[in-house]
């Protein structure tokens, strides 16, 4: 059973091990609501997930710590379960799908695991890490359906508690449902006034049709880049806690999980992941009735992969307006290209490439396309620049 | 004259604007030092700017604030000028050149200053402001050059001071130098046993030159794409603070800070703009006497444009050897890509990118080049990789 006894047990625990993380106010005074993050993502590992592993192994007993522990992950339960191991001084075998990004099989390796690289996803790798526990011992952590990795994650909700006195609510990623678990029993313990909200990816929903079909529901197919919540089903404990304490859970797509880590990067200088930047998501795209409330939005990790960091950059500015992209038909006659340049540059936007070549491959003999991609402001400022060009008398290909 | 008493009355002032920062430390074991970071990107407005330009204005008289301020940059200065008067109630006017990035611009008028863009670059702009200033009135705010600007930013090592207690030393982005002299000066009333070093881009080493030559020396060229630093000559008041009080000014290639900037992206989780990077960068690459020593960084700022940050990152792949490119001979005969494709996935890289163009305009009729992108684990992965593929009969043309 998970007591407000357990949670705060892991408090005490985890100042051996876990930061404090700080509170970040967002300045932006274009949101509705004063919102601030809880910044886990500048936790040890890069993420909270250490919280609940660290706590989990912490408890075990001495026999058991000598067998080892056992986990499969490709992600921050792998790297929390690897340090925790490592600062207690005992064996990890972490099983890693191997489609995973080098950069965190690398990571996990450095914090001392034995990492076994499986072929395949995840539910390969899980399978093969059940496996090896039947047949050579050793603990198995569960990455979200445990109470004392529930009552770790918990922690974070005694921090906010304390860091933001008079708070509305606190917002919440929602993947199997370990954290926003242990964050909703404790702040209902504690603060019943103070709303719960979770956040899932629209394509991997698994905790919303739970909560709305009154029973444990598994999702045959997901689909996110939020790899850290790209979970099929939500955890039996998990379950029960979410319908019992959390007050709503709501969706993102996956372009608005992009804007949010470009906003987080910008605004705020600081690198989510996709599961990190949900709550964020949810705030900015009003999905949550926290107008004139004080909310606490956790930024849970920041363990993305920098190639697909740079991918969700340019995605997050092409869908915001700040970088456009215009297909111009032109007669291949002299003056053309100067004049349209002059247009882009009087409304104020900024040509960041162009692709001009009359006489290539695909063009007619007398007349060729311009591709210019521009930085602009915003939408409005990119169709106002498509106007000007248009008023010139040119025609517009496509975008 | 500046004086540790104007400095604890900054701190005092500041109470009511800047946040007091979190020291972050640095996990990874691969370092020879204890690093902590200041995490000045995660001050308002982005940078430490803000914490010089509200005591100054702060000081000013209330006819002088009624006059309004006048300030010229294209960065972390303008945001810093512009919210501090918009905190206080007045006018700000600042200049811009109109090279900078939309994205700075609109972060200035966001915080309500009349920005007015001025043709070309910095100095431009800089000679347009004082013509405003010396036409309409106002009080124009220097970026660095001003004792109560330097007072506003030494107020950060105050903080260092308590939240590190028995640090051996500090590390510093030095551009004018308004930071390092604030920040010396009141370590060395504190606790001189604390080294204080700076760290200039080794484009724009102005200070270091001046250290050099024992007076103030100006650069007829700069050239780094750290844009927060690359400043010409340094003040006349910071170069005498810098001489008296800093223990050693070091330079950091580009190179340097974009792998700086994306191993903080990485490791950390922080966005730090390039000025933002040099002290970190300087650590990473050995360029200090820090071995073994309890060292602080101050990541001074994150207002890097994300257009930028995508090259940085990109780059920085390259450099740190975690993603390569190769181009290899091929007889177009079947198989050989397939072949290929496996060697490559036996050394445990990952491809991110193919090019192979058969019957392509450059190519011999029986001949052709394969391109591939991958992922590597650093400059050792790849050459085994090339070794791998040359060893199976390949010839690689280029990489």
């Amino acid at each position: 059973m998970l007591t407000l006894d357990r949670i705060y047990q892991a408090a005490h625990v985890l100042k051996e091990c876990a930061r404090k993380t700080d509170i970040i106010p967002c300045a932006n005074s274009a949101r509705d609501c004063g919102l601030y993050l809880k910044t886990e993502n500048l936790q040890i590992t890069g993420s909270f997930k250490v919280r609940g592993a660290y706590f989990k192994i912490a408890m075990l007993s001495d026999g058991e710590k000598a067998e080892g522990v056992i986990a499969c992950s490709a992600g921050n339960h792998a790297q929390g379960v690897a340090l925790s191991a490592q600062r207690m001084g005992i064996n990890a075998t972490i099983f890693i799908p191997s489609i995973a990004p080098l950069s965190k099989i690398e990571a996990t390796k450095r914090m001392g695991a034995d990492v076994i690289l499986i072929d395949g996803v995840y539910d390969d790798a899980y399978e093969a890490a059940i496996a090896c526990q039947k047949e050579r011992g050793g603990v198995f952590i569960h990455p979200f359906d445990d109470e004392d990795v529930i009552a770790g994650q918990g922690t974070i909700s005694l921090e906010i508690l304390e860091q933001l006195p008079g708070l509305d609510a606190i917002v919440v990623p929602v993947g199997g449902g370990g954290l926003i678990s242990g964050i909703a029993f404790a702040v209902k313990k504690l603060n019943p006034l103070c709303k719960v909200y979770g956040v899932q990816a629209a394509g991997a929903d698994s905790m919303v049709h739970s909560l709305e079909n009154r029973g444990k529901t598994n999702l045959s197919h997901i689909s996110t880049f939020a790899d850290g919540i790209a979970v099929k089903s939500p955890g039996t404990a998990t379950f029960e806690l979410c319908a019992q304490y959390v007050d709503q859970i709501v969706t993102v797509t996956d372009d608005e999980i992009a804007t949010a880590i470009l906003t987080l990067m910008e605004e705020q200088k600081l690198v989510a992941e996709g599961a990190g930047a949900v709550a964020v998501a949810a705030v900015l795209f009003d999905k949550l009735p926290v107008n004139g409330k004080k909310v606490c939005a956790i930024v849970s990790g920041g363990n993305i992969d920098v190639n697909i960091l740079s991918r969700v950059i340019s995605r997050g500015l092409l869908t915001t307006g700040r970088l456009s992209e215009l297909k111009i038909e032109m007669l291949d006659k002299p003056g053309q290209l100067k004049e349209v340049s002059a247009i882009i540059a009087d409304m104020g936007a900024n040509v960041v490439k162009v692709m001009h070549n009359p006489g290539g491959e695909n063009t007619d003999i007398i007349g060729c396309y311009l591709h210019v991609s521009m930085e602009t402001r915003n939408k409005e400022h990119f169709l106002a620049v498509r106007q000007a060009i248009r008023d010139a008398g040119y025609v517009i290909a496509a975008e």
